[in-house]
């Protein structure tokens, strides 16, 4: 060790063994044990800071192998010293750590520590493939030249598969030979793709969650859910990997993760947009959608993808007490906050409202399931609990009863429409803020649930839905969601950018 | 500011201030300032750990757009502090800095910072293109099982350019639709490729810088080359973002950055490994290789690639100390001090030696010219300094000049073959440790001839060569490069594992 005052203070250096020890032992609790007791306590790493020992004994794991390469130690009086070290790990490249010592009564302890390691070669919980780029574009004067765009895996690109967030799936597909549509379409403009981003498995699933690549992070709200289905190019677009994200929204799959993490996004009018090379999920609602970080680039790429659409002049906002209620009180707040002065209050007969979600539901399920049941039916075992269930669940719907919810469904969604009418429905995107990542299964398909009774009026009615994001009083991440009539699209992109 | 103590001392909060205008100024002789004086003070950050007030101003750039997002402080006393700071980049993502702050006689200053940034998608200067995997394995129970290939880009791979190093030969390069040989060997065997790897342009050069996709990093002597031309794949293997770097040696582009980052290597014996699907440079030279952590994996790969081989059983490994003393001392030391007892030690008539080098490079030059030098010659500035004027030298090789360097280069290569004979000539990897990334052109260039010097007697002799890594009394690494006689290469990596 060499050492800003010659001597470390008394004891420091057996403390500082004792935590490689620790460490190198894979024992988490010994490592924890470590850390100052106390609510000032800090721990980061490339997960984010935790802040106090409760969060830091949660938040931290075992760390990787390593050898320390080397330490130096700044001692600050006899019961304070700063130890900074070079680790060499044992998978490869160099890491440092920083930590403050202090000799409290039960001993030296950390109050703050600081870990970095070498960078992966790629998130894979964010990307499959990533390039530089993976695809040029084909016009560099396009006007989309110098962004790039995160594709959802479900999206085909010429000469990689498609692997809709699923091993098994991604084994058996086939190379793609030729672009989708919109992929084709944002080469055109300029825009280059930078790599193929995680979905949930088969893109059936709003947390944002996969049990086969990990849980892409959510940068602005770390340690919570990014929100999904379209999980992996809302986290790029948020870490500036990529600054389009191309996705799908069948129940909310752009407009969560656009709330949960604080991007704008769109999702288009139902068949707006093209689907060739389109892996479809449920066909009656899968709609094209794209988020990005500011309101200029969500309507500059409207501006490639969407087809010229007249103008309806109506920019009458209106806001349904009962709806916005259907959120928790945090993000409901934050939305009442945000409303425009002339913002109309409305008060909506919704005794229907449960029995379109559930119509919604079970439409969506079997077409799910008429989608993807015959490939999946063997292979149920290879998907995560909760996907599966969800597929299980679609696989028992009777024919009787999907015709039942298709009539059902199309029904709420031409109440949706005229209800909706000339103007702007403002929504919660999602019911919550993102749920902590480790949250109970339980809770996260309560909130689910919740959020598709919010989701499904956009995607009943086939509507357009733009969402702006906004703050709760905590700080934490959340979506304002503007719903219009079918094919105003680009007057929501409008209306953000004016709002942004 | 949350604070441990309740109240930071006196004068911290408006010297972090300073320190954080400094930084979204761009100012980075201010942020220096703000350092503390003396060899004591540390900085660390992605690029690996400063140690003295001298190295962090020499390494610290302006850092990265920012706006805090948290900011807490530990108060030691009213002389030190600990400051802890969230940030959310403008680029996206957030990062962390942790800085000690003590009051010197001359005001507040920083003893020691560490600072992480968000991990960028890709590393683009040792990634063209990356996944996990880029390319499945068409054998998932073959003997490499679980490996990743990082492919040097001058190999096929089906579905991608060749960009060699260079956009405009990559804008200009077709898609390729059949992996290169070795690719395709290495899929059959059980390993994945994790993706395509940067070189230096078009292969030619041996420092391992590229001026358009940055220098690679050398984790193991931060600030350093990374060696090349297989510099890309380099990096990736001692980062572990790949386990085996395919690449090719052609005057020393395995061996090099093998010696430089402290990896095995091997260059195989020319034209026994096929050579379908690559990018030749100086076909008479060009000759597949490849690095990896291990002798044992090195080895597991040439049992993949290499044809099958009679061993030749002597092991009798011969040093000859001029040429030992080609290398610098501290690499000449590192050599010696490694070799096995029994090393015989011979002294060989070198006089040619440097009529050698001279026909070895023209005749690589002119070949290099036959090669691209048609494709090239209206786009000779599209390339680095470095690299075009090295074929603006090849250019001016007259065809009688050319001739004259092949039979003399084929001349050497039979003596060279007559005094290495059935034994093992040990010799150094590279003449030098990897020199400082900044380091003046001119210094470079003469490590290049140094290294060329030694490296040459391989490459004329169309000879296997396996570089070993060593380190040299100060830390760094380097290697020793053991040359047998041709088609003794799966002689070369048993010996390789046995020594390791």
């Amino acid at each position: 060790m060499t050492a800003r005052n010659p001597q470390p203070p008394a004891g420091l250096v057996e403390a500082f063994r004792a935590f490689e020890q620790a460490q190198a032992a894979g024992d988490s609790s010994a490592v924890a044990a470590l850390f100052a007791p106390g609510s000032t306590t800090l721990r980061g790493d490339a997960n984010g800071l935790s802040v106090g020992y409760e969060a830091i004994a949660r938040d931290t794991g075992a760390g990787a192998q390593r050898r320390l390469v080397q330490t130096h130690v700044q001692t600050i009086d006899e019961d304070h010293a700063l130890v900074v070290a070079v680790t060499e790990l044992a998978a490869g490249g160099r890491g440092q750590q920083t930590q403050l010592w202090a000799r409290l009564d039960e001993g030296w302890r950390i109050t703050a520590a600081h870990v970095s390691a070498p960078s992966p070669p790629l998130d894979g919980s964010i990307w499959r493939i990533v390039g530089d780029p993976l695809v040029p574009c084909t016009d560099p004067d396009g006007t989309l030249a110098g962004e790039t765009v995160a594709v959802k895996d479900v999206f085909a690109v010429a000469g990689q598969r498609i692997g809709a967030g699923h091993p098994e799936w991604l084994q058996h597909a086939p190379v793609e030979t030729q672009h989708a549509a919109v992929v084709r379409l944002l080469l055109d403009a300029g825009a280059e793709i930078r790599g193929i981003a995680r979905t949930v498995e088969l893109a059936y699933g709003l947390g944002g969650a996969n049990p086969h690549h990990g849980t892409p992070p959510n940068p602005r709200a770390p340690h919570r859910l990014p929100g999904g289905s379209t999980s992996g190019p809302a986290s790029a677009v948020s870490l500036g990997h990529a600054s389009i994200g191309l996705g799908t929204d069948t129940a909310g799959s752009i407009r969560v993760p656009a709330a949960y993490q604080g991007l704008y996004g769109i999702r288009t009018t139902h068949g707006v947009v093209p689907t060739d090379g389109l892996l479809p999920l449920a066909p009656a609602y899968d709609a094209v959608g794209w988020l990005a970080r500011s309101a200029f680039l969500l309507r500059a790429v409207g501006d490639v993808l969407l087809p010229d659409q007249a103008s309806g002049a109506h920019e009458t906002l209106v806001v349904v007490p009962a709806l916005l209620d259907l959120a928790t009180p945090d993000v409901a707040a934050a939305i009442r906050a945000w409303l425009p002065r002339l913002t109309r209050e409305e008060h909506w007969p919704l005794d229907a409202l449960d029995e379109w979600v559930t119509a919604f539901r079970t439409h969506q399920g079997a077409q799910a399931w008429e989608t993807h049941g015959e490939w999946l039916a063997p292979r149920l075992d290879t998907l995560g609990a909760e996907v599966r269930g969800r597929f299980e669940e679609a696989s028992r719907i009777g024919s009787d009863q999907a015709a039942e919810a298709a009539r059902t469904a199309a029904a709420a969604g031409r109440s949706v429409r005229e209800l909706v009418g000339d103007r702007i429905l403002v929504l919660p995107s999602a019911s919550s803020v993102a749920p902590p990542a480790g949250a109970d299964p339980a809770d996260l398909e309560a909130a689910r649930q919740a959020t598709l009774r919010i989701t499904c009026l956009a995607s009943l009615g086939g509507l357009p839905a733009v969402s702006i994001p906004l703050r709760t009083a905590e700080g934490l991440p959340t979506g304002v969601c503007l719903v219009a009539a079918q094919g105003r699209d680009r007057d929501l992109l409008d209306l953000a950018t004016r709002l942004a």
